[in-house]
């Protein structure tokens, strides 16, 4: 991290606006997803997961407010984005609804949280709290570990849908970053160069294996 | 109101299942009904009202747990009356959705209310709190408002609507009713008789028109 380096505004209203989109997306995610539990307790579990969203989304729409920007307008550039992440990873059975859950959610907070060195210590701070742990992960490995051991086949399945959900958010964060050039520079300018840009990659991707293997899965 | 009448405790529960399963089942509608929304801001908005159903269907669940109930046990029973009346009342406008998330949980929450003054004051503190208005009054009169006066004929299709909203619920109630002894027991033995019944029916239906009225809607 460069502590020289100064963030252009626009690139933080960029940064809370892609975050609070994610939120509200994920929520009607979740709580669509959360039907496809096997029992009521499970359906409820994943639909307090997607409730506790709208809280981290409210935090993130004042912020944006409180900036002077327009959280609607905030928010826009980052829709089609979104949107085409969740339409091509569209879960069609409990443990894909398990996985996306906590490997999506958990690949976009090490992200965000990285990028979130490069801002303001207050920004920091909200878009901390914004991705703490909504209390899935524990619930994820529990419920994932079940299913796999109750069917052999289960966990390769589940191992090519993890990859398929990282290869999509890839997809879907270069379209970003080719459009939105006040957050990419956010990004090249807080790693410091190439290097840093790419050690920046390998803890996003390093977290992202130790969290299939916490789950039982290999990546 | 009898002072002297005493619920059966699977009264208690059943109370406490119908209410749990009601507010899990209203969370995921009406998240998914946000979807269609004609805006994020609405959009959010609607999802907000639908995440604090959660908080609820939380505190629900632990008081039936803490009586020493099995909370999946005792929403059971209610999942085919709730599921059947939203699956009957799946709203096909973003108008269809505000009436909806204002008349149906009006009316749901009145009769509940009316129903917990029947029982020990602990529980009925529970209800009341699961009640709240979550917030979505005024925004539901609010939108509806703005969606009248934009269109001359939507206000009778969506005071029919309401109507049909009502049809369904009474069908349900009378459907459950006729399955669940106890609880039955408890509505009838707390209004003390046929007249107090009728009493009880008169201000649900009285405060529904109220409700209608408010939201520029005919009864």
């Amino acid at each position: 991290m460069s502590t020289a380096y100064r963030p252009d505004p626009a690139a933080i209203i960029d940064l809370l606006g892609v975050l609070a989109y994610g939120e509200l997306s994920a929520f009607d995610r979740m709580a669509a997803d959360a039907r496809m539990a096997p029992t009521t307790a499970l359906r409820a579990a994943l639909s307090e997961v997607a409730a506790v969203e709208m809280g981290h989304y409210r935090k993130l729409v004042t912020r944006i407010a409180d900036l002077g920007a327009d959280p609607q307008q905030a928010m826009a550039p980052f829709i089609e984005a979104v949107e085409t992440f969740h339409h091509r990873t569209e879960p069609r059975t409990w443990g894909e609804a398990l996985v996306k859950a906590y490997v999506g959610d958990g690949l976009a907070a090490d992200f965000y949280l990285e990028v979130a060195e490069y801002v303001d210590p207050s920004t920091r701070q909200l878009v901390t709290e914004a991705l703490a742990d909504s209390g899935n992960s524990e619930f994820a490995i529990r419920e994932v570990g079940a299913l796999i051991s109750g069917d052999p086949t289960a966990a390769s399945r589940l191992s090519l849908w993890g990859r398929r959900l990282v290869g999509e958010a890839i997809t879907q964060a270069q379209q970003v970053a080719a459009e939105r050039d006040a957050l990419t520079m956010l990004i090249v300018g807080g790693a410091g160069d190439l290097t840093g840009i790419s050690l920046l990659i390998e803890r996003i991707t390093g977290k992202h294996t130790q969290r299939m293997t916490a789950i039982g899965l290999s990546n």
